[in-house]
């Protein structure tokens, strides 16, 4: 070789800003678990889907800019102004108090608008409340901004209603907002109306703003109908974000969206507006091919869309829940309303050699095959978020391993190995 | 009202992070510019394209993700494997040494690839050297992060080669990396083979890093020949930035990459490997939609597409130059031989009213609704970049009105004007 190249000190090195943040993020933990399961063995459940299904006409509308040439420019970094606009339509449906197309501001998924309202909000000394259990992109971001998260809890009894209780007591003079996941990944409720209501008041008492991530919306099955937080907006000021990935199953468009519904100017007066216009331009912008699609996306997908979504999730939901049932050390303490997924409670004393969720799901993972996130990751110890979002077959067949795996390390079947070997 | 909302005190207020780095912002110039012309007036120009056309190889190739759904779910965020191994694979075409998959992250366009660079690169007190003139991304990037700027030269006389003197200048033991552009935007010159390996080894010498700006290597129409970075990755560390944006004419495909060309291993050593990791994991990722189309877009796209694209900006060019030299007050030291720009010295001195580049702009703008970006928006003062990326027409119509705008502000005019005044 002519060159010598390690005889010279670089003079870079990589920056660790991001490694805490990274090992928080839900993807950490998946990768982790889908490494310890055996390639040769079992089916891996939750299968990857390779082609997930949308509406066809949200296919359509995307087809039509590519082919019309509409989507190939630059889209201002606040957004589209005709992807603002359907957005804004599209939410005032439920709304009172109509938001305009100045309100809302097109995002990279929602996990850019999780952290847009993080960035324009983040102040040195500032707190926010996080749910716990919660989607932890919000917990990601806080870590990344340096900001001091605060937890609130539910009440597993009362349907995982907020636990206002919880709000008050971690709530001081520096905290600045309260995000909520309505409907609630992973608990799996909807928010009723009067509780929403109430959550409103107790915010404007505490003088913190509501941030709603109603990404779930479209998943809704159960008897609560969606209501969404900026009903009460003439409360409290509310930012709601949302996208098209969970609703039409197209997380892979990366298109989502914040909204200021501002009471009295508010957002204005306190510099909020100016910020989110600042981060969006320097920050990442949503494909304008699918920001031109927005508006026949929105208004054209039929509702039989989401109703047949809602069945087919529905009726998991229903098989995993009654499955769970007759599973040794788990409790599911509700039926899921809405989203993917079962949540449920690990009763550590009932197994004989699991020490905790994150073991419990490495040796799930190793000796089944199965895939199921440990609690921890949502911030609850000792929890379960089990996918449900599976055909009938694969669905039965993942809580028959779950099953046949909480009764082999049943405390119950190893007293009773032991006991057979004391008799011996 | 029931409420009284103006009698409380929020707890929030916006950050102000990303105030500074968005007034760099490209895009804050030019809103202030077009702000400044008169809807009712002559038509606005460069015009906003409303269709911008591209490929149809690669619109097809989209067409055919969308229709099979193939790119609808989350891909990974480092990028979805077969988007990585189709941009390694049309890298590898130009390099001696190969790239494979694992050496390519897929961003959100070549604007996400920079951040990349500058985030998992900084690092307190360390400092970057960035072109003066230069694409101001690098720089919004460098004062969001907080990270020292420091600037090198060109030698206009010499085709814009890279002034190695300046660049000697400025480096110190906490330099790390030198960003160049190739082709040079505003410059609008492609480096030669020798020029690029020259640098490399003095880059060699100072332990520092090449990051290259790669972006618009479609678009070249000169007598050199696009040469790769890359090329020279035995002698030095580089990373190569690039996106489909200017090449395919579809920046709002949002869809770009990074490629670390590792010597002997220095990139994972350094941890530069982990932390773009990292970074990529708790930030945006570009559509899935788009990344599935990759490997088509990348194998299928004809090369006539590319050369009536050169051919095309090569026609706007010698309109644009020939009728720059008539204009007074205005250099252009070399005709372009890539990009889609021109890039012209303003000689102050040669107008009776015109303070520098910023108040050339935006009295340019009033008075004849064009828009002509100052240097300063370059970090360059008193220089101008031109858009000739236009129909003919309008083309020479934007000429014109430079032209006529010129000679109505210049000294000479102005000095006769004030000689007829003192006769009379």
């Amino acid at each position: 070789m002519a060159t010598t190249p390690m005889c010279t000190e670089w003079q870079f090195s990589g920056n660790e800003a991001a490694k805490e943040a990274a090992a928080a993020a839900l993807g950490a933990y998946t990768s982790k678990l889908m490494a310890l399961c055996d390639p040769n063995g079992k089916p891996i459940l939750p299968p990857s889907n390779k082609a997930v299904e949308t509406s066809n006409s949200a296919e359509k509308a995307v087809v039509k800019v590519i082919l019309s040439g509409t989507g190939n420019a630059y889209a201002p970094s606040i957004g589209l102004p005709l992807a603002k606009s359907a957005v804004a339509e599209y939410l005032n449906r439920d709304l009172p108090k109509k938001l305009t197309a100045a309100d809302v501001f097109m995002t990279v998924g929602c996990k850019r608008a999780i952290d847009l309202a993080v960035d324009i909000l983040a102040k040195p000394k500032a707190n926010v409340l996080l749910p716990r259990p919660g989607f932890p992109w919000d917990v990601v971001r806080c870590i990344y901004k340096k900001l001091e998260v605060r937890y609130y809890d539910f009440i597993p009894e009362q349907n995982f209603e907020i636990d206002f209780e919880s709000v008050k007591k971690v709530t001081d003079k520096n905290t600045f907002a309260i995000f909520i996941i309505n409907p609630h990944n992973p608990n799996g409720n909807t928010y009723s109306e009067a509780h929403l209501k109430q959550l409103a008041e107790l915010a404007k008492e505490l003088s913190i703003m509501v941030v709603s991530d109603e990404v779930f919306r479209w998943t809704v099955f159960g008897n609560n109908p969606f209501v969404p937080m900026g009903k009460f907006s003439s409360i409290v000021p509310v930012v709601t974000l949302g996208s098209l990935s969970k609703g039409w199953n197209v997380p892979g468009w990366r298109t989502g969206w914040l909204a200021l519904h501002d009471l009295d100017g508010v957002f204005r007066n306190t510099k909020i507006l100016q910020a989110a216009n600042e981060f969006l331009q320097i920050n990442a912008k949503p494909p304008t091919v699918i920001q031109a699609a927005m508006p026949d996306i929105l208004e054209r997908t039929p509702k039989h869309f989401f109703h047949e979504r809602g069945s087919f999730l529905k009726h998991k939901v229903d098989i995993g829940y009654s499955k769970v049932k007759h599973i040794p050390g788990l409790t599911c303490y509700m039926k899921p309303e809405a989203c993917t997924f079962l949540w449920t409670k690990l009763d550590i004393s009932c197994f004989a050699d699991i020490e905790d969720d994150q073991d419990f799901c490495r040796k799930l993972a190793m000796e089944e095959n199965l895939v199921v996130l440990p609690g921890i990751a949502f911030r609850q110890k000792n929890w379960l978020r089990h996918s449900i979002d599976m055909e009938t077959q694969t669905v039965e067949d993942a809580f028959e391993r779950l099953k046949s795996f909480c009764e082999r390390h049943s405390a119950e079947r190893g007293a009773s190995l032991k006991n057979v070997n004391g008799v011996n």
